[in-house]
């Protein structure tokens, strides 16, 4: 992919680029020393050992990694496959059964594969906290235990939260954060990276390297994107996120939907754009930033030969035409069929009755034209459209 | 030893016997059963794995161990050597380094010695955590942790009030209760025994078994006897005890210094007297029911033979007498010597001036004649004593 580096960083170049972005760094003393010293540095991210899909969210520490790989530093990911592999042992989350080693191992080369598309492959190394947790035995355990007091991990809002509510918290979930941890211990990592809602876990890891004699790694935490309900975080389970794998045209649709507000920020945080001029455009007209935006991102993750394909379809679906689109769904009937029936069929309504509501609101097209008649039937290949952005090609066989 | 076995129990005798002392079964239905059903049961009870001092206070559990055994049960002792091995991993207390493997089997040996004045030896085993917790890995932990949930760990009182008094819990102490509930598990107990003290811990071990699918075992908590001191439980630590290792002197007159209070207590828990027997001492005449409970003691733990020497040495120092005892301490001098000098010589006073103090005050006295003169001086051989109960012979060679 096409990646904007700003080239070799001198003095306190990197320090500032990351400062501006980051929304907290323990220490910022420390961190600048650490650039400073020109030696090559272990910076660390956990990973989540179930199928990474990664979004733009992602890409928000993602891309600041890449800035340090080409300052010469290297990148770790620690893939948390042994909590993944002991799955959860008070049997509450169901939804969650345990993982299979060949499983973790899998996903971790997705993960590695995914995050190609951002970091430099040959500075980037995964490793899984198996490794080392899976050797430690019941006094190692203790041991590590006793570093830390019931206060100091109730701390955390979650725990501090949920015990005050009266709701269930597994005596084995204190130890997660002391796992997280102790993974920066194994590792003598120099930096920590995270969103801001892992900053207490980094934290802990600063903490449990000085309890084992090691220098603390500085910490720094990446604002949460928003996602594109502009309310919560973007994840893939609430599905609001913009997948950095998803085909151009999908992208292109997405980047139009972030919200007006949240625009900005997802300039400042996943383009490389030079502040003056995403503000320019956003203060002349939204809709050409949204573009730009768009254009921006597909350029990133699909190259520019990718654009002008994925805007046209755009445009077609806001204009309410259907997409010159080789891979539009298509559905072939043999004979006429009652457009009730075919919009079941093919997938744009749950039932004949939901059909012949959509019909009755005014939502179906046929070749563009709203469908006014419950009765209508189609005797030739045409285009079935529900709403602004779904189609289905009718192909008619005699 | 003499111990008075009620011989064998039918029905529900053994039952009978225990709920009698007992101060809490879990459950009674349970515990009845057990014993109805006629199989040799495991019971178990947890030991420390620091060196033990056994006194009247463990007696309380053991004596009725030793009924269980004599109808036919198994005693397995737990010395909890796993976490004596870790030692305290948050450095906290350090008078307590963590112990070699070498002590701990010392200290089982020992253990399993004393435990034989008032047990079976043949019928009683003795075990070591380490054998299952030393085995156990991480995700072992995990699974054991998953099976509790911080709130009812956080139900123990010690835990609950350090918390809400904001001092330190460290989280490896969270373990323990469950490491203790665990070794049920692994030695599948029929029953636990323990001080009500320890009720907490037992009832772990119940909820434990459950979780592994085993029958849970019943749970019988037994009174702590109060020390000398009438106040706290006794115990070594507070030298409020009567150890079951002492001589017979020793014993006999710690056994008259059980408080009034307390007395009736003693003879419940610690001897098989019926009770309107020792109700009737206790009506009659305190002093003489003292001199009946100490008999009794010594009798249990050194055999009649003891009594008459015993008691002599204790009415004795009761008058003031110099105690005919050939194991007196004594100091061998040349020449004669002030008393000040040799009260300090002697160990009877710590210094000069606490000597001539100890004179002035008319604590001291020659041959039973209190010594009023600060200069006094010994000159041929002479018992030297300081209160009630300090003795050394003096004697003089030329």
């Amino acid at each position: 992919m096409a990646m904007d580096i700003a080239g070799a960083f001198e003095d306190n170049a990197l320090f500032e680029t990351v400062r501006r972005v980051a929304v907290d760094i323990f220490s910022e003393e420390g961190l600048k020393k650490r650039f400073a010293a020109g030696k090559p540095l272990k910076i660390k991210l956990g990973a989540d050992p179930s199928r990474p899909d990664l979004h733009l969210g992602h890409s928000v520490p993602l891309r600041m990694l890449r800035k340090m790989q080409d300052a010469g530093h290297e990148i770790i990911f620690v893939i948390g496959d042994f909590t993944g592999m002991v799955g959860d042992p008070s049997g509450r989350s169901k939804a969650r059964p345990p993982m299979t080693y060949e499983e973790t191992r899998a996903n971790g080369q997705s993960y590695f594969e995914q995050v190609s598309k951002i970091l430099d492959p040959a500075k980037t190394q995964i490793t899984y906290n198996s490794e080392w947790l899976g050797k430690m035995d019941f006094a190692d355990v203790l041991k590590l235990a006793g570093k830390y007091t019931l206060a100091r991990i109730m701390e955390r809002d979650d725990f501090k939260n949920r015990f005050s509510a009266s709701q269930p918290i597994g005596l084995h979930e204190l130890f997660y954060p002391l796992m997280q941890g102790y993974d920066s211990v194994a590792l003598e990592a120099d930096i920590e990276v995270g969103g801001t809602d892992q900053t207490f876990n980094l934290l802990v890891g600063r903490e449990l390297q000085k309890d084992y004699g090691q220098e603390p790694q500085e910490v720094i935490t990446f604002p949460l994107l928003p996602g594109l309900d502009g309310v919560e975080k973007m994840s893939k389970s609430l599905d609001n996120y913009i997948g950095i794998d998803e085909p151009p045209e999908a992208m292109f649709e997405k980047c139009m939907k972030v919200p007006d507000s949240a625009l900005r920020d997802y300039f400042r945080l996943t383009t490389d754009m030079p502040e003056e001029v995403y503000n320019g455009l956003l203060a002349q007209d939204i809709r050409e930033a949204h573009f730009a935006y768009a254009r921006e991102i597909v350029t990133m993750y699909h190259g520019e030969g990718a654009i002008e394909r994925a805007e046209q379809r755009y445009r077609d679906i806001a204009s309410g035409q259907a997409p010159d689109n080789e891979n539009m769904e298509t559905l072939t009937i043999s004979g006429r069929a009652s457009v009730v029936e075919l919009l079941r069929r093919a997938g744009l309504a749950a039932s004949n009755s939901d059909a012949r509501r959509l019909i009755a609101g005014g939502g179906i097209k046929i070749n563009g034209e709203t469908v006014a008649d419950l009765d209508a039937k189609i005797d030739s290949d045409a285009v079935l459209s529900r709403g602004k952005n779904k189609f289905v090609k009718i192909k008619i066989i005699n």
